[in-house]
């Protein structure tokens, strides 16, 4: 399989490894999510929103508290959504495959880090572990721009995926008040968005 | 224009700002590239491209010579081609277009980069322009990824843009060889890559 990526003089075999992972990254630019693009003329790619997360990293930063390192949460939003490539997007909204997406993403990880030599698949493992766990800051923080990108997206896209059957501003506050934890200010404009988006009727209101 | 972002209460002016510029970027989404995925299914987007260059930043960074700073290369890849959301994708081949490229993306940068607070307009233009400069070791990097990832494209998918009339390994050669500048041994795998596509007939041979 290696021999693929084509040996030569001068060229280590650790750098071999090293493509076969680049190149089967190419993937993620296949997987769709949910969140369609704002013009909504289509749903954006995994890899799409990755890039997106980085610059709301960098232009957002300022927001964190506590204060993050800028650098680590530009690997972690780099890093956060391969495993996708061979688990697919799990919808934010869907109880049935939420249930088992940890599951399914643990073996995605396991196969596709493993394309690399041993201490980066421990590194990029570790990477992915920590945003997961959302414990130190940089992951918390990663998590909530996770969270608020397709917000922003449905907000000025006039609705996306909150028109889905069965959404509604109170499952939507639960799973994105995360944002808080990481930046009260993101989240006060999160909040403010969905409090408008009910009232502009994009949004279903909590049910009686 | 601002009020489109939403004011409220516990809403800096300045997230506004800065949410305009981020809403902005979504449009780099639909600027396409020559390079085709690797699955030849469809040309890659631009934000897409600049996600890949981040990964590849991540695993490739221990060939960097000298060692590079790689949070820095990753704010610099992010933000590389965020001129193109006005300026468009300058095929590296088309030479009546490379003419007025620099002009078209300053252009791109003056009125892009405006959108957020002053602060973070001239942080981003410094980023921009170190790129393009390309004298510091971090932005030689970036740029050495930059011209590596359609080499790889190219190859791993069956030829892509090489099939350009007009284009031979010459021509191929004279463009990649920055990347010899920041990493000897990335220079190395692309000089072979170049020499096989010859070979395998991906590329033409340099005109007699």
């Amino acid at each position: 399989m290696m021999g693929k990526f084509l040996h030569g003089p001068g060229v280590p075999a650790r750098l071999l490894k090293q493509m076969a992972f680049l190149l089967e990254m190419d993937k993620l630019k296949t997987v769709l999510r949910r969140t369609p693009l704002l013009d909504n003329s289509r749903p954006e790619t995994d890899a799409e929103h990755c890039w997106e997360l980085a610059v709301m990293a960098i232009v957002l930063a300022e927001y964190a508290e506590p204060p993050i390192d800028l650098g680590h949460v530009l690997k972690l939003v780099a890093v956060h959504d391969i495993v996708e490539i061979d688990a697919g997007d799990t919808f934010l909204y869907d109880d049935s495959r939420v249930l088992d997406q940890l599951e399914r993403e643990r073996d995605a990880a396991a196969r596709l880090f493993a394309l690399l030599p041993d201490d980066q698949a421990c590194a990029f493992r570790a990477l992915w572990d920590e945003f997961i766990a959302s414990e130190t800051p940089e992951a918390r923080f990663a998590k909530a721009l996770d969270r608020l990108q397709p917000l922003l997206h449905n907000y000025f896209s006039g609705g996306g995926t909150w028109k889905t059957p069965g959404v509604n501003s109170a499952i939507v506050h639960q799973r994105k008040r995360v944002i808080g934890l990481a930046s009260p200010t993101l989240w006060r404009y999160g909040e403010h968005l969905l409090a408008r988006a009910v009232e502009d009727g994009l949004l279903a209101p909590p049910p009686d």
